[in-house]
């Protein structure tokens, strides 16, 4: 994508007021107008200015995306709500004040769970979901920021900002560091428009979230059989932050899933393997088939 | 592959000795005069013709695949060896008299095990490592035939042949079952010059290679991290003969390793999932990248 193309850096934010909320957003790409738009749902306290242009501006190439600011994050307006259900109530609503009866989704971290508990609620809402270092409704220790293995990089002073993205999103190993500072480098190729940074506020009603999707009532894992949609599960196998297995269960219990995991990787898996993440992604988008394979 | 052109079923075997032994295999295919040959590994008392044309045809359009009927397998002379250390050598003598040092390989199930081998055993052998349904030495629950799920086919008397395949290959979903049935017929395309079918004493020796393959010394898994070589691996998320925690590990503890599931499918889910198969498998052989993802 050239630099004077709409894309990731340069798309400029918008707003659309559905209800009491007005919710910010970027739409941009589509040249393939049989494509439907591609939702991405963000991870735990990241904004429209969170999203990689590695990877969004090549599945931009052919499919519009559209980023989106649940309430109370970047611009957009309302309380964070403190469970999955009420992000997901506020991004279906976002989809119908668009006019969009269904679409394709990419669900990061928090965004995968948002992802999950929209088709349960509107199961005809997506056509084909990806879900990256997400974990299910009961899933296990995800987002435990107290655990040594992230609180070291969290509670040290000399990291602020992204680098601390770079430590917790990516492993240690000077591969996947190095990774990480190219990570951060393309964050900020933006440089107008910016969305204002979350504050202590929003982390404590998502991690508030994260605590109540570990919870489950009856046979565990049981929601999952009932999305149909073909979907892509990725994973980091060495994600500190929501740990693989939970990716492991999401493939086994959804009736549709295939799963890809990407070595010395950890949450950050589709930023740091950018090439790989957008081809095995662009593919899985463009079948028609009613299989998640591809 | 037209049916004129040489293939997985009209493929002629071919003899070679090296040593004391006569070396059974099949070479197609191979278009593409830089790409490397593909060694294909064979399963459980898996001969020449239980290689299915959906999967090895469309590998050999633009590479060379060789099949090869490891000692005491199908038309090769020797015992089979009770260790899969005793497989790797025999594999390894065979490369040597066609004078490959260096190859690709697709080793599935047992295959996966003395591919695994092979590279520990001379690390410049293979360049890039296709692991489908098999595990890391120390692995779990590898082909305990005597497990109800497993028993109840293999000691029905209604079930003969390639019916038995069909029932433990595949999940008991009607899609998979069916599935399995295409399989069969495909496998049952060559007419000609079929290999010898495995009798009981080639089953009891690789059971006991498996036994053997279960024990590890030492740190869990520590022999994986000294293999290199990118690695694609693959698995069934219902895989009964070898569970896919087994490919968990794999992905877990080789340093350069992809993991791909498929829904839906057992262990033959590179059969069920032909199509998907082949595809993910050439563009990862197609890479000349040092790292796995593709």
């Amino acid at each position: 994508m050239s630099a004077t193309t709409v894309s990731t850096t340069t798309a400029p934010t918008r707003f659309l007021d559905v209800g009491n909320e007005r919710y910010a957003y970027r739409r941009f790409g589509g040249q393939n107008a049989s494509a439907l738009p591609l939702l991405c749902l963000q991870h735990f306290t990241g904004t429209l200015d969170n999203w990689d242009p590695a990877v969004t501006d090549p599945l931009a190439s052919t499919r519009e995306v559209i980023l989106f600011d649940n309430a109370g994050i970047g611009g957009s307006t309302g309380a964070v709500p403190q469970t999955v259900a009420g992000m997901a109530t506020h991004a279906l609503a976002f989809l119908d004040g668009l006019g969009i009866d269904t679409c394709d989704v990419l669900g990061y971290s928090l965004g995968g769970m948002v992802a999950q508990q929209m088709v349960l609620d509107r199961p005809a809402i997506f056509r084909r979901m990806i879900l990256v270092g997400t974990a299910p409704r009961g899933g296990e220790d995800i987002m435990h920021l107290e655990k040594p293995s992230l609180a070291r990089y969290l509670n040290d002073p000399g990291l602020q900002g992204y680098a601390v993205l770079q430590k917790i999103f990516f492993t240690p190993s000077a591969s996947s560091q190095s990774a990480g500072e190219e990570f951060v480098g393309r964050l900020l190729l933006r440089t107008g428009d910016r969305d204002p940074v979350s504050g202590p506020a929003v982390a404590s009603a998502q991690i508030a979230a994260f605590r109540e999707w570990e919870q489950f009532t009856g046979a565990r894992f049981a929601d999952l059989q009932q999305i149909r949609q073909p979907t892509f599960v990725v994973n980091g196998v060495y994600d500190e932050m929501i740990p693989v297995r939970n990716s492991y269960w999401l493939a086994e219990y959804l009736p549709n899933a295939v799963l890809l995991t990407y070595p010395d990787a950890g949450h950050g898996s589709l930023f740091q393997w950018h090439d790989s993440f957008q081809g095995q992604a662009s593919r899985f988008l463009s079948s028609d088939s009613r299989f998640a394979p591809y």
